[in-house]
């Protein structure tokens, strides 16, 4: 059974915008950091300082459902699952809950591509197998 | 036939991030930038200062496919096309190209409901007949 | 003796540029973070719900001095001391370390004056005494 | 006599905050924005491609006194003027005006220093001859 990773997060004024929520755009970056936190809770980074070439995550594809908005101080819940992991590719899906509530806020999800990077150029690369055994194993 | 709505627009430093490229965030305030002088384009604002309570826009869902990234100084074309107009929605879609090129950047969607905002609250209601008709208007 | 208020906060992906290291726009992000940490810090919210007219702190003004870039997952302990105080604003100074180094990041400074917000307008005001006085005890 | 270089920008939705105006801290972006401008206006680029190792621009001190707001879709003029070269260092100040109107709504400053980028560590180099020549002729 996989069990979720979850990251909380504060909503910051400088997220916010005139109608007084966040900005819709600021919920990938949330899951973007809930992504990163994970990766870090497998020991890793996803961007590794000893790859020659370096490597990179490029996303392919990013969709959000906004259900209820979230305001300034709000306490985000943003849950993880790994849906889906071939040899180059990791779809990652998000849940947001706030202060507590079982509501939904927000569902997303996105598609990252390993990619090594060459004066600029990405291509796409398998999945580390130190990453790839990582991330299969947190899942289970 | 649809005559679509483009702007162009440069890619900011500020705007990349340490891959080298345009954060996959900000194509969302790419389209958003899109959106808003489209309305503008047809003399109106998407928050007019006429109306009590004041109307506003959130976001329902929204799309990104990228395909190729976007780096400083790229000059960007965003064509914005109403895909879709309900009483209470508008959804657009929007192609990214750049520096003159034919190849697509990127592919991106989202869906706007027009809503009251009274006391921070959110409400769905019909979009004003005057957004109604231009926006029908400017796509036939 | 003024004791000092603290936050940590890790400098996300989406807070760096192509040139690798936190944009330095987003310092002033990390300030503001530090600035409403410390007012929750003393039960208070810098957008409290019940003050009829509302009222905001918009800063007058804002510098920094950058000595060490910041780069993506590094620790970064910001923090704050208010320098003075006046009956309608505060100024505040910020110090930067990282990932527990004795060396200084950065420094910054920014003037907040406590306004009421009419329809949009602002109007400088006094500091509501219960922000005064729980802003001058946690200083001592 | 210095002629100064400006751009037109408009507030975009995404940079306003919940108080209703432009964040504080996208003033350093605009002028970022009207720095780059520059420096395009004089045939050349702040990340040429041609250089082994590359240069970049870090700040090392940058500051800001907000006079009026800037508000969603307001036209804003941002004027530049180097008011400071030596060998390493530029510096750039910046007034901010609004719609057409006399009255300054912000004065920016701040001092950037040409640094060789290696393995992700900067270094104070002499700013390349071709935009030393080419930036003191445009101020002359």
């Amino acid at each position: 059974m996989a069990s979720e990773f979850k990251i909380t997060r504060q909503v910051e004024f400088s997220e916010t915008d005139m109608a007084g929520i966040m900005h819709f755009s600021n919920f990938f970056r949330f899951m973007e950091t809930a992504e990163h936190s994970f990766i870090r809770s497998l020991g890793l980074s996803i961007a590794p300082k000893n790859f020659d070439p370096p490597i990179g995550w490029p996303r392919v594809a990013a969709s959000c459902e906004y259900k209820r908005p979230l305001k300034f101080e709000d306490n985000v819940e943003v849950h993880l699952k790994v849906t889906s992991k071939t040899e180059k590719a990791i779809t990652y899906s998000f849940t947001f809950r706030k202060n507590g509530e079982p509501e939904i806020c927000a569902l997303g999800s996105y598609t990252v591509v390993c990619c090594t990077i060459r004066e600029g150029r990405m291509q796409a690369t398998f999945v580390p197998r130190e990453y790839a055994e990582k991330i299969e194993a947190a899942q289970v």
